[in-house]
């Protein structure tokens, strides 16, 4: 249980509460959020996936009494909770039905498990979907009207927000960008997904380590050799650091993911048009906080400017999300206070 | 003016009426439609970019006025009329800004204008997702939640309806799919709007004709070297007349022609996620009326199948476009329908 500063003590919050929940393949972080989307309080419990979802659902809902009454709250402040749940699922059933990160959960009704455990209305909603949600909320994007969200991880996951509203998609898939294709060719990099070019495959941490491994397997020079030796795994971790410190090849494998990723916001300003476009995850090199992270985000935007419409590329909003791992909760929390104003 | 008996006459239509306008580069498109999205008269008129926006106003304004006649009506049951325009433009604003097939319209209220020269409300849209909306509304997506329409001919438009709504964008810069990158690398094909990588290069009746072209040049053996010396020029038509007479390099253009597209319908389908894909435009090869045309649909299902997720690629609608060239108009009506809908 965090207790730390940021969150805002519960008398200078506005009412109604919400929670929100972001059940990830490792762990659930479940917080109170106020009406003005600040998080009075949160708890992080483990996933453990192979214990199934059912008892997964029961931990949530104890979960939500436990971070309620950590704010000095009661279940009766809540309004509603929200949930954000990776995919693949089915949104208005509230059902999962075969999540790769949540394997065995297949079929499962979680909304209306989650609400039994919780005694309280819950809205389901895609995890990505959700984390875009909390950025168009009250992070990065809270002054755009529109905005798509790319989460730089293990993957690439992405949320698409317009008029006020996550694009879920016919069948629950909405927003899967970094599995769109930037090489139709048949040699083109293999994706995680088992498919061919996708932007995941070129721009993710799994793909910067890949790119690293092979150029230095091909012979290049880069005081990643000498780390490596003293048994440190190659990780977009360690990539970061080396840029960061001024090693040529790590800096170049930076640059060039990040015009990888421009090739994906081009594409989605060509389809879409966001207000914005913004950049979370684990694998933004340290965001405006390094000078690698900010030059990350240099060559992305002059990639988009070569790629780009030039009103768009002049016009789009392109930066780093604003709410770290909290965005998952503080959108899903969003999402139902959406869904609470609509039924008021 | 056009009175075959696919339009409705006027004893059984449904109150209100609108009129749509489809502004092309070489015509303007003007009809009357009912309440059910059914045409009782249209007319088409040269668009005479030359004589500059202000003169093509005032003709649409009496063609509005005629049609109305025609159609047996009078201005009073004339609830809206809807304007769909190239781009670039503010559809806010009701702006054209600087249209590439317009030239010289820069910077023109055009909305405002031709509300002046027919006295009624006016809908401003861009033209693709006026003809989105007309397929959406009556056309083949009538049974659809939501879709994009691609329409293919010399170059490739697009647009998209979420939500019983266009995707405008924030800068009406919204489903430019034909401008999205399937090809990063430096040396992809280059696009008419000067980029490259772009679906268009690929896909469009320009990119069929050149990469026809590149083949006869390498040599390849075709029914066509026959036909060019006969001073036919090389189109998209004569390719698919060939294709359709069983010419095998012809054949060949057309299924590699529907795998490039397929990869733009894929990355659609894994950014929004949409109900259904449908084809349209000149160069749909005689869709579902000729062998070809039937093939070029069954191969980009076939590669889509291949490409998207699973899920996806089952449940997606995959399928030609209804109306034709009357999309345009027809959809702007049913926008202009649907803002006296929210006005009334």
């Amino acid at each position: 249980m965090s207790d730390t500063p940021r969150f805002h003590p519960v008398g200078e919050a506005q009412r109604p509460f919400y929670v929100g929940i972001d059940l990830g393949g490792t762990n659930i972080k479940v917080g109170v959020v106020d009406d003005l989307g600040r998080a009075l309080s949160y708890l992080s419990i483990p996933t453990e996936v192979a214990k199934g979802a059912e008892d997964a659902a029961a931990r949530m809902g104890a979960a939500v009494a436990q971070v309620v009454q950590s704010a000095g709250l009661t279940q009766a402040d809540i309004a509603r909770v929200g949930l954000g749940s990776p995919g693949t699922m089915d949104i208005p059933r509230g059902m999962l039905l075969k999540p790769v990160n949540l394997q065995g959960w297949n079929d499962f009704p979680l909304r209306d498990r989650v609400k039994h455990h919780c005694s309280l209305p819950v809205t389901f909603e895609n995890d990505a979907n959700a984390a875009a949600y909390g950025e168009f909320w009250v992070g990065s994007g809270r002054d755009l009207h529109s905005l798509a969200l790319f989460t730089l991880g293990t993957g690439i996951g992405s949320g698409i927000i317009i008029d006020d509203l996550p694009i879920d998609g016919e069948n629950s898939h909405g927003g899967e960008c970094g599995h769109t294709i930037i090489d139709f060719s048949p040699n083109a990099r293999l994706c995680g997904c088992g498919k061919r070019g996708h932007l995941e495959a070129y721009a993710s941490a799994t793909a910067v380590v890949q790119r690293t491994q092979e150029a230095l397997e091909a012979g290049r020079a880069s005081s990643l050799g000498e780390k490596l030796t003293q048994h440190r795994r190659l990780t977009a971790k360690l990539i970061a650091h080396e840029a960061e410190a001024g090693d040529p090849l790590c800096l170049e494998i930076v640059e060039e993911t990040a015009r990888y990723l421009a090739v994906g916001v081009v594409n989605l300003l060509h389809t879409i048009d966001p207000h914005g476009v913004l950049l979370g995850g684990a694998m933004t090199f340290g965001g405006h906080e390094t000078s690698v992270g900010r030059r990350f985000l240099a060559e992305i935007r002059a990639e988009v400017r070569r790629r780009a419409f030039p009103l768009l590329a002049e016009r789009t909003v392109i930066d780093y999300a604003a709410l770290g791992s909290d965005a998952g909760f503080i959108g899903a929390a969003g999402l139902a206070r959406l869904e609470h104003l609509k039924h008021k």
